[in-house]
């Protein structure tokens, strides 16, 4: 297995005023051709730190893929550190400086020294070329291993990877082949997940790994298989995804790439169903995890977020001795939402919410996270109870994906 | 100057599956606190690999932050690996085991060996109590460094973090005093609010630093003071404040922690005036923007997410001729939106979004990013065209904070 890691350069990142989105995205890419990412190391734009770095990487990997620390200012140091690091010193390149001077003169920018110095590269690099910014990339090979050293711009490091970058890498190591499955579940705990799969997972061949991935009420569950011959990986994996789906079926919602309101949002397409949501304690919440993907419309009619009282008996029609006796937080009046919803906005389905999100609005008998939601169709209006922690955004976040799940089920499950 | 390292431990983290904000977060709050970060790594969740990295941090750092590999499966094996590094063993921790029957009685849940399991610790360990989950954390002490142990879940560990490690490092190894003032700023870029302020920002001591934190239209500009006189550092931080609010008042939403929709909230309230929202390309996440905020109900009468032309008509009583001839992404739309949202829900204050949010919906006139906000009160209904850009999820931001600033002016920009 070729192994790489990933170095990025920049005081930015270890002040937190950046996240680190380049790591996240070249261990992506690696892992889609079969390398291996063993560690993410960021340093700052200091001498000392960036050549113990690339030191204990190349003691460790056999790819060293670099970001950062490229830009024409003072405390952009990488390229005079890998000088140092490999015993060299720059010289202007020449293609480099053509390419460079075109992209200033394309946009009509005036050239300084410091912007022709971006053309001045390690003597012992391999040019390539960045026709995003003004930062080459470069390549080095040494005792068998390669390094790369790109811009830390994503755009910019993200044109390198896919121009250039990834396909030397193929050729160079002549990778094995690695693949995933993501099954994902939800409506069950880790533990129990665990416990459902316990001799599946003991059963598992040496060469697939499983991983537990939980949030927010939800588990993904990760198999991993690698090994040279990609047909039987391939193979191996689909007979391992079919002994398990038997045993869990029922909080499989999708896989791979799947979110849960886009394989609900299909499941209700599918059905050529539409929903309309009348929403307390998730505020909005809901609406916006259907509808910050794009194609919602075909299925969301829209949503009431009903904060008030007032709102909740004028315009959704609850009755006010519904809440009056009942309280706005009671299985009486989140069924009159979610069916009255339906009726308001000519939807198949209505579903509602209600709660005691927190960290206020507790009573004796209604601790935070006393949560209700309900589902009405044609056929039934019905209510669950949940009892969720203290963290208000939490949830907010669990009671969205708990009804969301209850509409998947109500749906037969799974898009085919 | 006391230096930490952070150790991220997760496949998933080098597989790229998921982003590594929690590096983020903590070089952040350990910044605040006069704590320099001078490395990030992450590696995998294999024993090996986790101590060569706790064996290479602590021959460069003071603390060593550590996050993940707590969980009750058999993938997680941090704790197990802690013992190695400290050549001790686990016994379980009563007061641990207390508290993790609670939070799985306080939900009604069964509780599993493995789940036990999650109360035995290192015994060397000083046992930091999480209540947000399952998996405690952990503070170790050796040759006068200190090694903290964190669940990976982020809202676990930043309730770790704020309950317990900030002031137990703080304390131990009695960092010299920091202190920030963050200066919220919102409806002006980054570039031209230095030029606004570029004389100030040039005479400023040197013991007192500036930062520009710009995200989704708006700017934070972080002020940071640092020394031995805690006195004369507040005070010296407050002074040169009070000379910069004059340059840019009507582009200060808040201070420090203030969030945009909270700010607006308590200016609503201030004024004791209500308010309704009709989204459209926004789809719940400016309602959600207010109620993910405890104490919100004060002020927002609700939302209503017209999804569909049908709602629009149907219930916001929109007129057809109008989104007939102008289409639903216009002014006259958006005006009758706020204007009826107000009317309907008998709010002080309207407001509509409608607009194209990407990537698809597109047409000749109105590219993706055409967006229409309307404001309405008793005295006047206006609306508002913006051209955004191509990422839906930015632009439903970018709209929110947009009109969010539009209603704070209105309200007379600033709660006293």
């Amino acid at each position: 297995m070729i192994k790489a890691e990933i170095l990025n350069i920049g005081d930015e990142l270890l002040y937190g005023q950046v996240t680190n989105t380049n790591a996240q995205w070249l261990s992506t890419e690696l892992d889609k051709i079969g390398i291996r990412v063993i560690r993410h190391t960021v340093v700052p734009d200091a001498e000392e730190a960036i050549l113990e770095a690339l030191q204990e990487a190349q003691n460790r990997a056999d790819a060293i893929l670099i970001t950062g620390g490229l830009g024409p200012t003072k405390d952009d140091i990488t390229k005079k550190t890998l000088c140092k690091f490999f015993n060299t010193q720059l010289v202007r390149h020449l293609e480099a400086l053509r390419v460079v001077t075109e992209f200033f003169e394309s946009r009509g920018r005036e050239m300084l020294e410091i912007n022709r110095q971006q053309a001045d590269l390690p003597e012992n690099a391999t040019y390539i070329p960045n026709l995003k910014g003004t930062a080459p990339g470069m390549w080095f090979e040494k005792n068998g291993k390669v390094f790369v050293s790109m811009p830390g711009v994503p755009h910019e490091m993200q044109f390198l990877m896919q121009s250039y970058v990834l396909e030397h890498l193929q050729q160079f190591f002549k990778t094995p082949f690695i693949a995933h499955k993501m099954i994902k579940t939800v409506g069950i705990g880790e533990s129990y997940l665990a416990k459902e799969i316990e001799e599946w997972e003991n059963n598992l061949p040496s060469h697939i790994k499983l991983a537990y991935l939980p949030s927010f009420g939800m588990v993904r569950l990760r198999l991993t298989g690698s090994g040279t011959d990609k047909e039987q990986i391939l193979k191996d994996i689909e007979a391992e995804t079919q002994k398990l789906l038997p045993l869990i079926d029922k909080y499989v919602y999708g896989f791979d790439d799947d979110d849960l309101a886009i394989a609900v949002g299909k499941l209700l397409k599918s059905k050529n169903k539409t929903i309309a949501l009348a929403e307390s304690c998730t505020g909005g919440f809901l609406a916006h995890s259907f509808t910050q993907h794009a194609g919602s419309s075909e299925y969301l009619k829209g949503s009431l977020v009903a904060y008030s009282n007032d709102i909740k008996i004028n315009i959704l029609g609850v009755k006010a001795e519904t809440i009056e006796k009942y309280g706005a937080v009671s299985e009486q009046t989140v069924l009159e939402m979610a069916y009255n919803i339906r009726k308001m906005f000519g939807a198949d389905i209505g579903v509602a919410t209600s709660g005691i999100a927190g960290p206020g609005g507790a009573t004796p008998n209604k601790p935070v996270g006393t949560i209700w939601v309900a589902y009405s169709d044609e056929n039934e209006t019905k209510a669950k109870l949940y009892q969720l922690g203290n963290d208000r955004m939490v949830n907010i976040q669990v009671t969205t994906n708990l009804l969301l799940d209850w509409i998947r089920r109500k749906q037969g499950g799974r898009a085919k």
